[in-house]
């Protein structure tokens, strides 16, 4: 199967689908890399699965996604899209400050998805999760019409006070840790067939959150944290929103471009190659799943974030450099206009 | 809406869809039953949810319903369908000898769903939750060509011991609680139109596993536990094969006719309407949710369990009064000649 064979989903030729595997066949797909770990007394093949909770809570969010829509096979492997929806999954984890200890994966796919597609997805969780520290210990399989992967991942706090999207109060700095706008230069260099941007489509295909950077942050004191899934702009909206405040962004922190404070020469050469407004894609690119966290006036940032803006007292909502931020651009699912 | 419309998912005339409502107005209705629980430290609507699991372990597990493939709109109505695919994975918990403490829910439908359906599929999951004793914490909403309902159930052990599958030993007893065949039956007398058989179409709908005997059972020394989703028969394979021992089903402990040491004139009632056996949906109805258990032999069985069988040493698998039990029957995924 090439990346680029719309037509990859299918078996070709005398090649096994998921129907010859049967049910049971893509579960032991799924879960033939799951390795013994101590933090799951009872992994997956049980009604259900066991996973310590050392810290008497435990975190928990559930992100899907659908051929299509989330992912293409002629532009993602099934390893890339495997590995994505974990990392997605991770970095809303890593926004409460939490470490992940398990995913479950529920797979839907039409009956003719050839056998290998299942089994390279089930490569690209199992490494995904193994990148995020954390066990497959279940899910499900079901017979949809088109691919879809659904994933719940659980988390431990370690004893932290998990970091809300409402703690953030005026005076704070806001920082990021992590590239912005990389994964929609990459879906940009992809469609355009640009094959001299490789590190930005990485990013499209497999996000790279900085999982670790989440505990170290509320360690640190981070007042409110998210991951930027949705776009720069719409994820720091909902700062504000819940926390009631206004976050100004400093586009000179912002600019890619060389020369300014923050220079990003991936993005600014990708970006000129598309002819493209470099810090659009800041503001509004989603998926790079970078950590936008605030933290007291006083707080050295830690390692890995940058400042990128402040947070005012005001109307709650987003502005840039005291003009408000565009309404624009960001993921939403049932917008006709996006991507 | 009626509940034999066909067309039932999609917005007649003037009504919204969920692309007027948007992704956030989705999660909105989704949500909007959503009630302080104190279980539940931080609820939806941050990154990710935070659930006590006072017992230092958590027990989780996914299960999926599909339009079409586990339910249909002209058969169910979108609150059947939603309390149903929360009793199915709140019956995985009781089967592992734990109490529902959470679940997030992950939503995919087309973008011209009626705001309703989704509206009310939302009500039906907060009723089932609700029965279940869990909150709902959270979940994610996306376009999908079917309506798919993606859920993740949590629960706690309080101290026990999991009961898995594979504690079975030759000398128990094999016991069950709750209904066996009525789903079978109930959509049945619904593809027969047929209004005489309320009760088992009740089950069909929605199912009413008995939670609470999932952990009475347990603290009774239950050695093994499976829920009957698949159907008797491959449930009690399940069991057989993990303990590996025979499962020998006793006919007339679950024969449902008049005079049967068990007698179930709902399900003999409907059988005959439909020229049906009875013992047939016994043996291969699955979705029942009843609790299948096992025993040392001495124990005074939980109130509501009945005695239907024994474990003996011998080749893993299932016998009917020593005979190999039948092979057909029972929920796969990607089989083609199931319902």
């Amino acid at each position: 199967m090439s990346d680029n064979d719309p037509d990859a989903r299918t078996a070709h030729g005398a090649g096994r689908t998921v129907a010859d595997l049967g049910e049971e066949g893509v579960i032991a797909a799924a879960t033939r890399r799951v390795t013994a770990d101590p933090r799951v007394p009872v992994g997956p093949g049980d009604d259900a699965a066991v996973v310590l909770a050392p810290d008497g809570r435990v975190v928990v969010s559930s992100d899907a996604v659908v051929e299509g829509r989330h992912f293409r096979f002629d532009l993602s492997t099934p390893e890339h899209v495997g590995r994505r929806v974990i990392a997605q999954n991770a970095a809303d984890i890593a926004a409460m400050g939490a470490v992940c200890t398990a995913f479950t994966v529920t797979l839907g796919c039409p009956a003719d998805t050839a056998a290998e597609v299942i089994e390279r997805l089930s490569e690209g969780i199992a490494a995904g999760a193994a990148a995020a520290g954390g066990a497959v210990v279940g899910g499900d399989v079901v017979r949809t019409d088109q691919v879809i992967v659904s994933v719940t991942v659980l988390g431990d706090l370690a004893g932290r006070a998990p970091v809300l999207l409402s703690g953030a109060r005026p005076g704070d700095v806001l920082a990021v840790c992590g590239t912005l706008g990389h994964s929609a230069a990459g879906l940009a260099a992809l469609e355009a067939r640009d094959a001299e941007c490789p590190e930005v489509v990485a990013v499209y295909r497999v996000p790279e959150p900085p999982l670790a950077a989440g505990p170290t942050a509320a360690d640190a004191g981070a007042t409110a944290m998210t991951d930027v899934s949705d776009g720069l702009v719409r994820d720091a909206r909902a700062i504000a929103m819940a926390s009631r405040v206004t976050v100004d962004l400093d586009p000179a922190a912002l600019d890619p471009q060389p020369g300014a404070p923050h220079p990003d020469p991936l993005l600014a050469r990708a970006a000129s190659r598309r002819g493209a407004a470099a810090l659009d894609w800041v503001l509004t690119g989603g998926e790079d799943h970078a950590l936008l966290a605030t933290f007291p006036p006083d707080v050295v940032l830690p390692k890995g974030f940058r400042r990128i803006g402040r947070v005012l007292a005001g109307e709650p909502g987003v502005t840039v450099a005291d003009e408000p931020a565009p309404e624009r651009g960001g993921w939403t699912s049932f917008v006709s206009n996006e991507e």
